[in-house]
């Protein structure tokens, strides 16, 4: 069966994925660009039209970067990542963050109580609006991916509403050693979940930590 | 001046910095040995009376648990690292975890609203009970090192205090790969920490993280 993973996803110390105060302008929060920073001189991501100082990285960074699209076939993601308006939508103008051809170049599940129609967008991604818990989100996002995995794109509260119905199989997060001192925990609810997996850890020349959770047992 | 250092001090993944339920047969609550299982085999903790498995390693383990005793002259502790009880003394017959010849071998000031007379161990170790704010206590502390350095030894709670107060030079912390879910967090009220240190990381074989904090500015 096709995997499900999480790829890049950062938290600071202290365990926040997010900061407080996510707006249009912010969508971090009070965050900023912190969580990112690691990110944005990857080849990866400068691919994906993020601006960053050097010509894109070959190190150990960009090595984790990399991982995030090959046999990907699907991502699912919260309505808090598709965009900062909270509730029933004002309208169907709202595309996401991603311009009109966004990076995904596949079909996303959007996990949200409030379903609009199916949005087509260049270069193979469209947008499924879906109003369901994440074993059945899953099954959707299968049918989609074909033999593909599934990636699971955040942000924080879909991340672990998935670790806690134990359906995530390799999760790649990114240790950023900042204190935010507010915003929206990973961590909470998720006592003993490191029976569950095993996990390296390596340390980044940019001082960040990648750490990589496998899974332990198969389904 | 003499340095202000923390070694040694283990954390959750999720920042918890000793368990929930502390008490006498459980001196880190419901996380048990589990926050310093990566201390038990080094040749420091060894000589220190603890029990491993090996006959103690030399390995980068070793090297970050061997810098807690040379240096040093005195440790500040909090009350709550020297035993179980809180509140007033019902009497003086607590001598602390560490039997008639403690590990620490130079004085010690445990900081408590509580004072009781000092008391003096074999092998160099006087408790010294100091009713005190941070800056103050480090004063007394300091009187009692000569030249040497100042150890800050825990809680959690004292760790915090001393940061709070940018009072710690050096600390060097080890990320261990759990989530407690529950206990005493050590980053609470500290945000924005990182803008005061360097901060070098560093993995290690058993799964742990080395993170050393090393001030930016001088006093």
């Amino acid at each position: 069966m096709s995997l499900v993973r999480v790829h890049n996803f950062s938290v600071s110390l202290d365990g926040f994925g997010t900061g407080d105060d996510q707006k249009l302008e912010t969508p971090f929060g009070h965050a900023g660009q912190r969580l990112m920073e690691w990110a944005m001189e990857t080849r990866t991501f400068r691919e994906m039209g993020f601006h960053g100082e050097s010509e894109g990285s070959f190190g150990v960074d960009e090595a984790f970067a990399s991982q995030w699209g090959p046999g990907i076939g699907v991502e699912i993601m919260g309505r808090n990542k598709f965009g900062p308006k909270r509730g029933p939508w004002d309208s169907e103008e709202w595309k996401g963050w991603w311009g009109a051809n966004p990076v995904f170049h596949t079909p996303v599940v959007v996990l949200t109580h409030h379903p609009r129609p199916t949005l087509e967008l260049e270069g193979g991604t469209t947008f499924y609006f879906v109003d369901a818990d994440p074993v059945s989100a899953l099954q959707q996002a299968r049918a989609l991916a074909g033999d593909l995995d599934v990636r699971i794109g955040g942000g924080v509260s879909t991340i672990r509403l998935f670790l806690e119905a134990d359906l995530i199989d390799h999760m790649h997060l990114v240790i950023v050693p900042i204190i935010l001192g507010r915003g929206e925990r990973l961590w909470d609810g998720l006592e003993g979940l490191e029976r569950r997996f095993d996990i390296e850890a390596t340390t980044s020349p940019l001082g960040v930590l990648h750490l990589i959770f496998t899974r332990r047992t198969t389904r």
